[in-house]
This record gives C-alpha cells, structure tokens and sequence, in this order.
C-alpha cells in the first residue's frame, strides 16, 4: 500500500495542524466580529452547476466523480466522457454560495453577509505552491449593489490579516467596468476585450514586451496595442490619469468612493488603484481587489463583485461581492518564518508506571484544569523521551510518584 | 441551474453552522484537554488504498473520481471500469489515519495519540439520517497493546459527550476474540464466523428469529444455531456467563480490566459487556465499543482495536485502537431538542441611514469590544427587520442617530 498522500494534497502534523487550526479561528472570529455569519455547504457539486458557472480556466480543473451502478455501465457503453460522471468536487466557493443563496435566500437577512472556510480541488499541475486540495477562507455580501459593501469586505479582510499577524501589506483595487473603458478608448473591440484581460494578466511575469508580442500575435491592431502599452508604462498610473482618458466613466467614481471609504475608516490601510490588476474569473462584473504581502511574494487574498453570478439561479438580477483569503499562502508564509502560535493552552504530559495508571489518571484530571495533559507510560530512556516532549511542542511533565511539581520545559 | 444540493449533502444556515461549530470546537478542546493531538489529512485517497482496506461493506459505498487526460481516454478505450479511476474520497478517517501513521510515524510520539474532526463520504442509499457526505470525530492511541489505550479512549469520548450536553448514555463494550470463541465452543467454523457476525448484528432489526432464520438460510448446523440461540437470549449475559463457556478465554481479562477501569476512574459512567455489540469494520481485531443514548435511538459514538491495518503500510505489526463520535447523530439529536449555544459572543445590528455609513462604521468599531457586530442599511419597515434579526438570533440593536444605548431583543 502507498504511504504517501496522493499528488497535490497534504498531510498535517500536530504542530501545523495547531497552526492551521488557530489561523482558520482566528480568520473566522475576525469575520464574526464584524457581523458576518458562517455557512456550510458541501464539497460535491452538480457537475452541471460547475460545468455552467463561469469559472474560467478553472473549468479545466474540476475532479470529477463516477457514476455509479447501471448509470455507469451505460455511460461506459456509450463511451462518452461527458456521461461518465454526474458529480464534480467544487472549484471555489463562490459557486456553492450562489446556489446556496438561490436555494435559501427566503430564510437569510438581506442583505446577507457571510462566511465559508473551507476546502477547495482543482486538478492543477502538482508544482510548488500548488496544491490541488486547499482551503479558501471567504467573506460575500449578497443582495446589494451599494459600495459600502466592498469598503466592509476590505476592512473586515485586512482587520483579519493583521490579526493573524501577517506583517505588512497592500492593498490594490481595479474595477473590470474601468478597464474595459480604457480598453475600448485604445480601440480594442468588445470582443476582444476579455482576451485582451488575459494578456495584461501575465504583465507580471512577462514584462511589458510580452504582453505587447502576444497581443500582436493574436492579431490585434498595432495602434490599440500601441495605446495600452503606453498606458501601461505610465508609472504611476493614477485614477487621474485613467480619468483623461475615459471622462465620463461612471466607475472611477466608484474606486474613488472605495478608496476614500477604506481611508476614512482605517487610515494605516495602504490602498490604490492598479490598472494591471485582473484576476481570473470570468464571472466578475465591477470592483476587483487583491492584498499583496509587502514582503512575501504575492497575492494573499483577492476577490470582486459579481452581479451576474448567482441571477442565472434565480431568474433574476441578484448583486454580490467577496473577498477571499488565500489560506494556503498565509500558513506557508507562517510556516517558513517559523510563526509561535500566541496564547495557545499550555501542553503537559504526566508520566507514570504502568501499575500507577489509575492514580496517574486521577492525577491527570487535575492538571487538566490548567493545561492539556496526556498520559504517557515511562520508557526506558525518559530524557530522550523528554526532548521527543519538546520537540513536539509539550511545556512541561510531570513524573507520577517522582515529580513533586510540574517541570517546565523549554520549548521554543 | 439546480439549486438543491447533490442527495445525501446539506447546506447548513447560520444558525445551524454555528451549532455544528460550536459542537466540533467542544469536542476537539476536550479531547485536546485529555492530550490528544489533532492531525489532518487529505479527503482524496488512492484508490488501491481504500480498496485494500478491509472496510467491510463501506468499499461498495467509495465515490471514485475519474481520471483526466490521456489516462481516462486510454481507460475508456479500454472499457475497463476499474480503470477509470485513480483515486477515491475517503469513506472513513482510519485508512488515512493509518497511511499517515506509516508515513509519518518518525516525527510522533509514541505511543501517538491524534484527533480527527473531519468529512468522510459514503454513496449510501439516499433515506433519513442517512448522508452521504458527514463528519466524524474520532480519537485514536497508536503503538499500545496496553488496555489503557481502551480505557483513555472511553473516558475522554464519554466526557467530550457530557461536555456537549447529549444527555444520558450508556457504553456498551464486547471483544472480537471473545465472541469468535463464543461461536467456536458452539461449533460454528473458523471461516463461517464473519458471517456469523454479519446476521448477530441485525438482532435489534429483525429479532432472535430473524437471525435463526437468516443462519439457517446460510445452511449452518442446526445445534450451532441452537446454541447461539441460548447465548443471545440469556439476559443479561454477563461475562461471568461468558466464563462459563469458555473459561480459558485471555479476553475475558481484558474486558473485566475495561470495565473495573473506566469505573475506576469515573463511577458516574454506566459501562456493560454486550455480547450482541458487534460493529461492522473488518478491521477490529479485539475490544469493540460503542456508546448508546438513553433518550434517543441509536449508536451516537463507536470504535475498536484495529491491531493489523496499519501493519498493511508498513510490513510490521502496530497496534491500534480508536472511538469515533457520530458527529451528525449528535447534530441531529441537539437541533430536534432546539438546543441553544450556551454563552455564546452576542450579536448585535447596528443599522443606519446609507449617508452615516463612516459613522456607522465608527460606532459598529466600538461595539465590537463586547459583541459581534453587523452593519445593516434601515429598511423601510424597521419593525418587521427586526423581527428578522430575532428569528436570526441576534441579540440586540442600534440605530445610528436614534438609539441612545443598545437596544435587546428577546431572543430564544
């Protein structure tokens, strides 16, 4: 039998499942705090629901489950790929939430601010920093079009980073309504709009001549390419500069709205506008947010407004907004620096003889009002079993019939 | 789109979240409390893995996910349904646990003892309490044969049980040995024992009869039957009974330790020997147990010694024992009986006029000190948004620029 954890997933031990643990606490506490509530959805999706729902690229990465039974069997006959499964592990949790609100808005508030923690699949390349089952922390406001809720969501979002101690970071925000003005003000067609998002995406890793060489390359015309790449090497590009070239769009008074918000209410948040800010999903219809580390390489939570999203449900005009925290990142920055959980409740172990169990039992229950005590048997070499203590992450023991008080170790 | 979720799955609302958290959160800080280490593992498994795993009937219940690709098209060309898949989402937390165990047992401590709060997925036959994507809790001591493993195990899950206010329970516990030597001095074959079992456990569905009945159906001898017969209709069949059929029988010991120990250690405790307590795993290899509510029918925690399936990873025998808390029965149970969360943060609403939002959010800032505070625009119909709140459970309310103080709401 294989030993290891299939590609893409991971195990956890003690000391990085306590981690994890308490930043998930931590993140939803802060979430709670500011009046969202939690929900739970499941993993598994209609694979129609995931297949219609508008998630870009990401489509290509469902993991889809087996029919089963005689469903199978024809499925199997048929030799159609399609047919094989009727069942998807979900790629995000904005698609759940969309289907959930459809499904139970009559007994939610309106509007309806809420939390997921949860986890996510998406059969990716295995590679660094890739992982195919991870954990998505996300706040939503559902039922409003009013731009209060993307100043709620970015201050509830940056209040939880800088509770689990994150360090610096900041904060950059982009509206799609913005962007396709400017596009369309350097003479790119409607059409060619989202193509032309995909590509300014990759600015980041392909400077500002690939991006130049690939929109040539899908053929659009030298002046509208020529246009963005000017926009694009104006540093800063400021909502001002955005402003001369598209006057009369309504969005830049919403950006301007949000970052004055976001500074009225918290004036240590560095917040700006970031014209080459894209984020993936197809399905994001206004403001687009990212929080960047200062230090670690990048983004650390994103999200958008989606207005359309959760409509195709219901028949019917249905806004929203969210924001995510991108777990795994967090606890792999957390992780590598070595991050000692605040506060957390002191571990002790009492260790006993095997003929002292009950007593040593009783003994246990006691401490257990101030510490987590777990029993251990002596072994023969009870030093080295002390630095194993230790090395786990244990405060102290407490030798039954020995100890006359509890022996603190040093652990850090 | 569809906007129920897949069969056998649930969406759960605020309210309900909160219970389910509130319970996990109870459960996981006393089983911390008696030193038990939480661990985390991956939902998707190989699937050779989980075929191998002597799960009894659960490994016709695995949902297996297709495989992408290359592979998947050479699979279908093949027609092969066993080819289909590579991998399959667990249907309990013990095969994880022991690939972990295997994987990881370098950087535990020994004995190791871990908690596991987490999904599993079983494709059962969609009917009332029965859901095919759940949570399990469970506890398990790895690297003892000491019966102590057993006792540890039952006096933390019986206080997890008291500590989420279940209500009263009883603890049944029996020993695989001691029931194959039961069946072996009343003449039944190695080989039919398994089988045996199988029918024993459907006593409580279908009677003494049914079972006669059922084991004649499989052609066993009549004076087997006969006796089995006359074992399980002795009530009650103590061990002292048990003794007398076989009185050479070492199990005999360890159950007697079992019982005088956890008695021992908590007199509150009501703990019996159940010959009919079988336990469906194939895996258990010696004490089987389970916890049975007094008010409310059915099993809502069980478990056993699985001595051999983590030996399966590792070439080497490793003993093992574990007890898993039903977390949706206790769910379920606790929502039927409208049980409330007791001292839980309070939530509040501040609500406001769209023009005082900064404000607003100044004033919400400040409370947050004492409570969970959401922010809401003042509707229309203040009185019948507040009713809402009520039924959402909040606890109280401000109305920006009108309220002087906290206004509550009687909520229950």
């Amino acid at each position: 039998m294989k030993i290891s954890t299939v590609k893409g997933t991971n195990d956890y031990l003690p000391k990085e499942a306590a981690l994890r643990d308490y930043l998930m606490d931590q993140i939803l506490k802060t979430y709670q705090s500011c009046g969202f509530q939690r929900i739970m959805t499941p993993v598994i999706e209609d694979i129609e629901n995931l297949d219609k729902s508008e998630g870009g690229e990401n489509l290509n990465l469902i993991f889809k489950i087996l029919k089963r039974g005689d469903k199978l069997e024809k499925a199997l006959e048929a030799k159609d790929e399609k047919e094989l499964s009727d069942m998807g592990l979900r790629y995000d949790l904005t698609l759940p939430l969309s289907r959930y609100y459809a499904s139970n808005k009559d007994k939610l508030l309106a509007p309806f601010k809420c939390i997921q923690i949860d986890r996510v699949y998406r059969a990716e390349r295995p590679q660094k920093g890739r992982l195919r089952e991870f954990y998505q922390c996300d706040i939503d406001i559902i039922g409003t079009t009013s731009l209060t809720a993307e100043v709620e969501l970015i201050i509830t979002t940056a209040q939880a980073l800088k509770n689990i101690g994150i360090g610096e970071f900041k904060i950059k925000i982009n509206n799609r309504k913005l962007l396709k003005a400017i596009l369309t003000t350097a003479g790119f067609a409607a059409e060619e709009l989202d193509s032309v998002c995909i590509s300014i995406d990759k600015l980041d890793k392909i400077g500002l001549d690939g991006v130049k060489n690939e929109l040539a390359g899908k053929g659009y015309a030298a002046t509208s390419i020529e246009k963005l790449a000017e926009v694009l090497s104006t540093k800063p590009f400021t909502l001002s500069k955005a402003a001369e070239i598209c006057p009369e769009e309504e969005s830049l008074k919403e950006i301007q709205f949000i970052l004055d918000s976001v500074k009225a209410v918290n004036s240590e948040l560095e917040i700006d506008y970031d014209i080459t800010l894209i984020r993936g999903q197809g399905y994001y219809t206004g403001t687009v947010f990212e929080v960047e580390s200062t230090k670690f390489r990048g983004a650390i939570a994103g999200g958008g407004r989606y207005d359309n999203l959760i409509g195709k449900f219901l028949n019917d005009s249905v806004p929203a907004v969210g924001f995510s925290i991108g777990f795994e990142r967090i606890f792999g920055i957390l992780t590598d620096i070595g991050y000692q959980i605040p506060d957390r409740k002191q571990q002790l172990a009492v260790i006993y003889d095997e003929k002292d169990f009950l007593a040593a039992m009783e003994t246990a229950k006691n401490f257990r009002e101030t510490y987590n005590v777990a029993l251990y048997v002596k072994p023969k070499k009870t030093g080295k079993f002390i630095d194993r203590l230790e090395e786990q992450g244990y405060d102290g023991f407490f030798i039954y019939g020995q100890s006359e008080e509890v022996q603190l170790i040093g652990n850090k």
